[in-house]
């Protein structure tokens, strides 16, 4: 059987920075020549980042993206470079069939100049020339996926690379999520080998449902198949990497670690096969006459699936503090769990220097939230501040008195507190550059459980998509892995209040989390109806308050900061839900 | 030359209000009947209200939807009536083509139950029985639609339905924007009449655009037109009617006014015509023997731009209001046109006594900012009260001194004293249960000139599509309106400022609105380059400027509130940029 050297590329795009994209490309290009590889796979649109969204409506955007290609085919050595990057669609192309085929009418009659008709595509480029290009042809619009928003579905009659006397077919992403797709065809059309490149989101579960369809692509074209997937956070996307190499049988030849950037050399038997000489082929460069040795890559085993959240909460922080330009983090600490989780996250991504703790005590306070908190930053050893709010609040009670005379203030009056704590924290992110954290879970974000411009606000939500029960979790797995109460116990073990009247509790508020969190998973995550959610055994009256809470917080969740999606449904592009909405089932 | 009577519903039906939207349509079946119609033809998903977004994910409001057109149909009289709603494939439906046909595969993998395939579709019912269906072709997937992440693309084997003797065809929405499309096809089948439903939303321009596009498919049809839009508001959108009959030449028949509800009947002349004998042929009832006289409904003139604009935010802001089960606004006045603009459109929208106003003055409010709020609040007999921000200013700064110890203040501070009247603003919002008004432009809007969690928060934002220089034309075609200076003359006169430290001006740290705002048309509105708007005349370091400032609001107008959108590309649905962004041209 013939033998290719597969270089695996889990680079870290940045979206827009295509400058900087470019670099990062070459110098993995360059590594992969000096590791002999014979074809390097980069990730699906690494030229531009992914997603870049609205930025493909800009004809200058796709413009300097091809700049930048061009800049990436000129600095290609031996080694067959598979890219993505935007295609436009030049003069000579076929009218071709558009995702959205009506979607100039609109423009046209608004004079609004027309767009450039674009694919989303991978170029083959190799010593300084570009020697083919693909076009994906299965353009994913569901969950946060918008590509058909922007991208013309690629030709069908696509090219076969011959790599090393491999013949090799492209394909992108989602081409590989459908039985007898594009990736069946190339097998037929006699590729030895399918490369696959990715931008493929993270989320729990993923990694499972990822090799599945790796599997179930390879025995289909009855070839190997090699999966790249880039690393990194982008807005509320967090990128994992995993990328694999599987055999036409599926076993797994190699499987490199979830969100390491690196380049994975991987020495691939592939089957002898006769490419259909119907279709075009294009001819790589002749192997190198040797080639050094490279460490096998292996199949990094799964890391645990608490480890695996963890571990992408931490890069999406990172990547979204620094990325934007920060180095610094706020965060308000309560004394509670959240924000304690929150801290942790936050110095593992950005170090202990980079955080810090803002205590806000009120009138209300219970003294263990005070010394729990400072327990807290010692532990993580984190600059902390204490700044009382009980002058603001006095002074804001005395403003509104004459307006509230008479009238019940409860609830107006919590918010109040919450959203003076915001006022703080938001004075010294303004005053100092640093990024304020919010400390809001899953859980509470669902049912609204919160103030809006209070404990809503933040830059960043770093568990937003972690359920309450997933977060106590966390805690217990950080604390494992660091052997010591990290977290301190007590902050574990007191029950969830808000401290914003005497003596309040979670609890008093909303169902014990143990019911709560299964309900929200089945209503939020699975879209199913409340009669469905009772069915599958839960007390009618308490799935019904806890879906209409769902439905009636969607006005503060549409004003709430972006977080890392860790489930397959978190509160971002995947759940587009109306505010005015009467529909309650 | 044949005759039929079309009754075009122009129903404000509200998202998820199943049975609600049931009453509405039945209602104005019982008048079609009435006024004796031969067609009734109701908005695009008339049953759900448009856009349901991802309720259309939830099997169960699916399945809703269909018991709520059982209801429709069943309550259907004489007149042919066709209403919008979604349809799902049933059992014996063949394999359908799927918008995004691959969208199962990787939520199978996850074992996520699948969702049932579902087409946007029009009912034709009359005498309590379902005659026919009609399944939308061209699904829009652009601007602020997302239809192809729901729907599956209709079959084109359609009939035509005989109504009183006229063969009718039947097209929904974006089939009407595609050359040579759906309507042109029935059109050749021989179709005398093609009705299209829409749910087709207001933006500046678009009454014209529309015309146009109603024009060019009644020519290429060669048959009548019978365009039927809704009415009202929706979340970003407004809905502005202007359904219309015109004629195979193009003359226009009938138009409705915008922004009103009604029935608009009208007799109809049809050319005669032969149904091509291959399709399908559904009969309707026969005509009745004799009709009342019904008023014509001639052809509504345009209100002109800024009235039209005018109608559409005091419709956004009365629906989502009240849609949201809200009677009253608050209203933070701050002396200057933005609020003043504001406060103008709510007293339309609600009546002077749903609306309240709050002035807050501070330490360097100037005099004349509290008397013009007053003199606006007299002119407009709106209740207010006056909180002076002082205690709480003084007491944050106290509060905070120690951590700004020899750090310059400058803009913290001015944000501190934004955020002061939120939180203020939200009090109130919170004890009343009134829903706070956001008053900032979207000139501000789109560089950022706005404090989060400040005087960027709201429940909505009603001018947050309306440019500065617009502001000021609004202002003075409502005093023009009313006669007198409803809006007093200093508010339009004086120079805008935020007063949040001593004699600040907004030219102070921005551009001129009448060098800002075109800018800003071409950057945000048209998607030019940098270099594009230099070359179309603009100062390069002012462009530069500018169009770097719009990059890095990104995350402010992420969590700014909803508001009514009036021009081709607002900062909601119809622009999806990333926050992480290193693009800079």
């Amino acid at each position: 059987m013939p033998t290719i050297r597969v270089g695996l590329a889990q680079i870290n795009p940045v979206v827009g920075d295509l400058t900087g994209n470019v670099e990062r490309i070459a110098a993995v290009m360059a590594k992969a020549d000096e590791q002999g590889c014979d074809l390097l796979a980069l990730p699906e649109l690494a030229i531009t980042g992914y997603p870049p969204e609205d930025l493909l409506l800009r004809p200058s955007f796709v413009r300097d993206n091809l700049a930048a290609l061009d800049e990436v085919v000129a600095r290609s050595g031996r080694c067959v470079t598979l890219v993505g990057f935007v295609d436009s669609a030049s003069a000579h192309d076929q009218e071709p069939e558009r995702a959205s085929d009506a979607a100039d009418g609109e423009e046209h009659s608004l004079a609004v100049p027309s767009r450039p008709v674009i694919f989303n595509a991978a170029a083959a480029c190799a010593e300084g020339r570009m020697i083919g290009c693909y076009r994906k042809r299965k353009l994913p619009n569901y969950s946060v996926f918008d590509e058909q928003r922007y991208f013309t579905v690629g030709d069908t009659d696509v090219s076969l690379f011959v790599v090393a006397g491999v013949p090799v077919g492209l394909s992108i992403c989602e081409d590989a999520w459908t039985d007898d797709g594009p990736i069946a065809e190339l097998g037929r059309a006699g590729a030895a080998l399918v490369v696959n490149i990715n931008a493929s989101p993270y989320n729990r579960g993923k990694r499972e449902a990822r090799l599945a369809v790796v599997q179930a692509r390879a025995r289909e074209a009855d070839a190997v198949l090699a999966y790249v997937n880039q690393v990194g956070g982008q807005d509320e996307l967090v990128f994992d990497g995993d990328s694999m190499v599987v055999a036409p049988d599926g076993a797994v030849l190699a499987r490199a670690p979830q969100f390491a950037e690196g380049l994975f050399a991987v020495d691939v038997e592939v089957p002898d096969r006769t490419p259909d000489p119907s279709r075009t082929l294009v001819e790589g460069p002749p192997p190198p006459s040797e080639r050094p040795a490279v460490v096998p890559v292996g199949v990094a085993p799964p890391v645990g699936e608490d480890e695996e959240v963890w571990q992408a909460l931490v890069l999406g922080t990172r990547d979204f503090v620094r990325k934007n330009g920060f180095s610094d983090v706020v965060i308000g600490l309560s004394g509670g769990i959240d924000s304690a989780l929150v801290a942790a996250i936050a110095v593992d991504a950005l170090g202990a220097d980079h955080v810090h703790g803002v205590l806000m005590p009120s009138r209300y306070s219970s003294d263990h939230s005070i010394s729990d908190a400072e327990a807290l930053a010692a532990n993580l050893g984190i600059e902390h501040r204490t700044i009382p709010i009980e002058p603001a609040h006095a002074a804001l009670m005395g403003m509104l008195e004459p307006s509230f005379e008479g009238h019940p203030l409860g609830l107006t009056e919590e918010n109040l507190q919450s959203r003076i704590r915001a006022v703080i924290l938001m004075a010294l992110s303004n005053a100092f550059g640093w990024l304020l954290l919010n400390t809001g879970n899953k859980s509470e974000s669902s049912v609204g459980y919160s103030t809006l411009y209070g404990d809503s606000a933040g830059g960043f939500a770093v568990i937003k998509d972690v359920s309450k029960l997933l977060v106590y979790r966390l805690c217990r797995h950080r604390n494992e892995l660091a052997g010591r109460e990290l977290i301190p116990a007590n902050v574990l073990l007191k029950p969830p209040s808000a401290e914003l009247r005497p003596g309040q509790r979670d609890d008093q508020s909303l169902p014990p989390y143990e019911v709560l969190d299964p309900i929200l998973s089945l209503y939020v995550e699975d879209d199913l109806a409340a009669d469905d959610i009772v069915a599958a055994g839960y007390e009618p009256s308490t799935v019904d308050r806890v879906t209409r809470l769902v439905d009636l917080a969607e006005y503060k969740r549409r004003q709430s900061p972006p977080g890392p999606r860790v489930t397959p449904k978190g509160f971002g592009k995947d759940r587009r839900l109306p505010i005015v909405n009467r529909y309650r089932r």
